[in-house]
């Protein structure tokens, strides 16, 4: 048996916006694409069947989280990260660095890699470009990232210069890594991951650079971490002309339904954000009305559902005002049906994306969920 | 359209256990009963349908915590308690007492009742026995409960003595209340309550006494509060005789596999408990080989499901390493699975009991699932 090689296939395009289909050792992922983020193995307060049901065809894991708990190689020999976490389609990691920089305890950064020590117990690792592909090997993910070093906005110009350059030698010792580790021949993908801040010549110089080495894909790094939409945005609009036609892009950490259309605009094919888990959990729903806050005393004898014509039974099924009181009484079906409802509205909203790119409409489809969100929520009864 | 009145069919008997069916307005609940418990108006970390599917005819919700959050009245206006919370089969209601007297602050307890304040907001309320039906009307309980007076045990002789008989008072005017509501003619019942504590004189003349009052069904409250299982056992012996035999009976907040299968063989019909759920939610497995504690590192690198023949997906989908990891991460995947996986042990031991009976084979079925509890879990793999 051979694997054939991970590829991604333009489909359609409107402007910018790309329709398109990555394919991987675990099967087809529809693009533009969001991927519902399980952080520890799991995707917050859902089954695994249904976030397949919902149409998600990747999700992520965290590198990271992994290594720390339950560790890469009690995973890989648990039969690798798709069996243990009971989800037999592509999964995507991340290769840990952000998460090191943002969680973890005493971090010391040299050309070589990072050390630091585990928030959970304090254990001191060593991540370098080498380790963390060896760890996304262990769990034997589909698409995998190069080692990269993000920081948070605003930054120097040197600094982020200084950032963007080591990224770039990282990026070839993951390459490197990865090709060693026979990744290509697995039919797995790595990612490299355009840096440089808010800084747009380092942008274009950082995409440039990484367009030249032999990568099944690209991410769009170092944004959403602080900086204004639009700000985000330009930096999209001078770094995907930049990147090959041919290749995935996959803008991390991204973001708001509005984040998401706007970055299609921009010919960004592949999102994942912990926002639609993480908001569930604390009460919040995105629906086609914007975002609702069903702790919001107004929901508390509202027996409407959230949306009545929603396709998810968290949605669909349940009042508003049975939301709230879960909500407020702290119970966990609160969190779950919250979070069904909003990864199936993230959902829903990608296929109509890939629907309206298909049907050369995107703009028009942009204009109309734009209005469903700015004209908010039902208005009260009585 | 007339409501059929509530009843109870005794099917089949097998030596003292029986096998029957209760009727209420809500469908047919098969006897020996498990109820899950739904103390918020949600069955913790389950979707309604799943603890349907599991085999539950009857789930319970407490008046106490509803009266509180979202109010009984508000429940009311959104349709009554089956509509909140999606569950169109039968519900049973406490009738608030044992809460009041375990969680709320500053109680003071007279003839009339009961004036606490409220352990979520330290509001003030009155419970009075006719309050507490009123709530259960409003809530739409199928199967309701006198309010009566549960002490704690070890507790004196005259305290107990006191507490019963007032609980018998309590009991006719709970009945007045009921019947003034028009229950009866709703097809609802109403439950009288046999105290007495570990006193034998004192059960026998708390069962005689309500068992001259119409009630739909009897309970047996004040077990499971500290005793030793055993003094359980012999109260419920003395107990059961005197009750109808055309009548249910309920053991309330009873208990462990063990205490059902042993309370079945004394004549008990209904059961709840928070064990299953509870439980599950701190990594506790139920399991035909006892009690599992998946914290236990000995599960770590346990590929095996918890129990590959369980109708369960939670219980057979999932690697015990996973469960293992899920908790020790603190996700709620790790509780709602073994939730899950509880529910439908308590379930399908129901159901063994209840095919058992109409068999008359019951003491076989009991002899077996203890020796599956007694031989323990599987051995540690390698
Ligand atoms: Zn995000
Ligand atoms: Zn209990």
């Amino acid at each position: 048996m051979t694997t054939e090689a991970f590829s991604f296939s333009l489909l359609a395009t409107d402007g910018m916006a790309r329709r398109g289909e990555v394919k991987t050792p675990h099967g087809l992922v529809r693009t533009p694409a969001f991927m519902p983020v399980g952080t520890q193995a799991t995707v917050k307060a859902m089954y695994p069947e249904q976030v397949r049901e919902l149409g998600a065809d990747v999700v992520l894991g965290n590198t990271y989280h992994l290594m720390l708990r339950p560790t890469a190689e009690r995973v890989a020999r648990l039969g690798g990260l798709h069996t243990f976490m009971n989800w037999q389609h592509t999964i995507l990691t991340d290769s840990g660095g952000f998460q090191v920089m943002s969680l973890a305890q005493i971090r010391k950064l040299s050309e070589k890699g990072v050390t630091f020590q585990s928030h959970i117990d304090g254990s001191r690792h060593e991540m370098t470009p080498e380790r963390s592909i060896e760890i996304q090997g262990l769990l034997g993910s589909d698409i995998q990232m190069q080692l990269d070093e993000c920081l948070r906005l605003p930054a120097e110009r040197k600094e982020v210069e200084r950032a963007m350059q080591l990224s770039l030698r990282w990026a070839e010792r993951s390459r490197a890594q990865f090709e060693k580790m026979g990744g290509p021949g697995k039919g797995r993908g790595l990612y490299g991951i355009v840096q440089g801040g808010d800084v747009a010549d380092l942008r274009v110089a950082s995409a440039q650079a990484l367009s030249q080495m032999p990568f099944e894909g690209y991410s769009i790094g170092g944004l959403a971490v602080g900086e204004p939409q639009d700000v985000m945005l330009r930096m999209l609009e001078i770094t995907t002309p930049v990147l090959p036609t041919t290749k995935p892009r996959y803008l991390m950490g991204v973001g708001t339904p509005d984040d998401i259309v706007e970055s299609v605009a921009r010919g960004v094919d592949m999102f994942d954000c912990v926002m639609p888990t993480r908001a569930g959990r604390h009460g919040l729903a995105y629906t086609r009305f914007g975002k609702i806050n069903l702790k919001n005393a107004r929901h508390a004898d509202d027996p409407r559902p959230l949306d009545e014509e929603s396709s998810c039974p968290g949605a669909r099924t349940y009042s508003r005002a049975y939301l709230h009181h879960l909500i407020r009484a702290g119970e966990g079906l609160g969190g779950m049906l919250l979070t069904w409802n909003n990864l199936a509205y993230y959902q829903s909203m990608m296929q109509g994306i890939r629907d309206a790119i298909e049907a050369g409409r995107f703009a028009d489809f942009k204009a109309e969920v734009k209005e469903g969100w700015a004209k908010g929520d039902l208005p009260a009864l009585g």
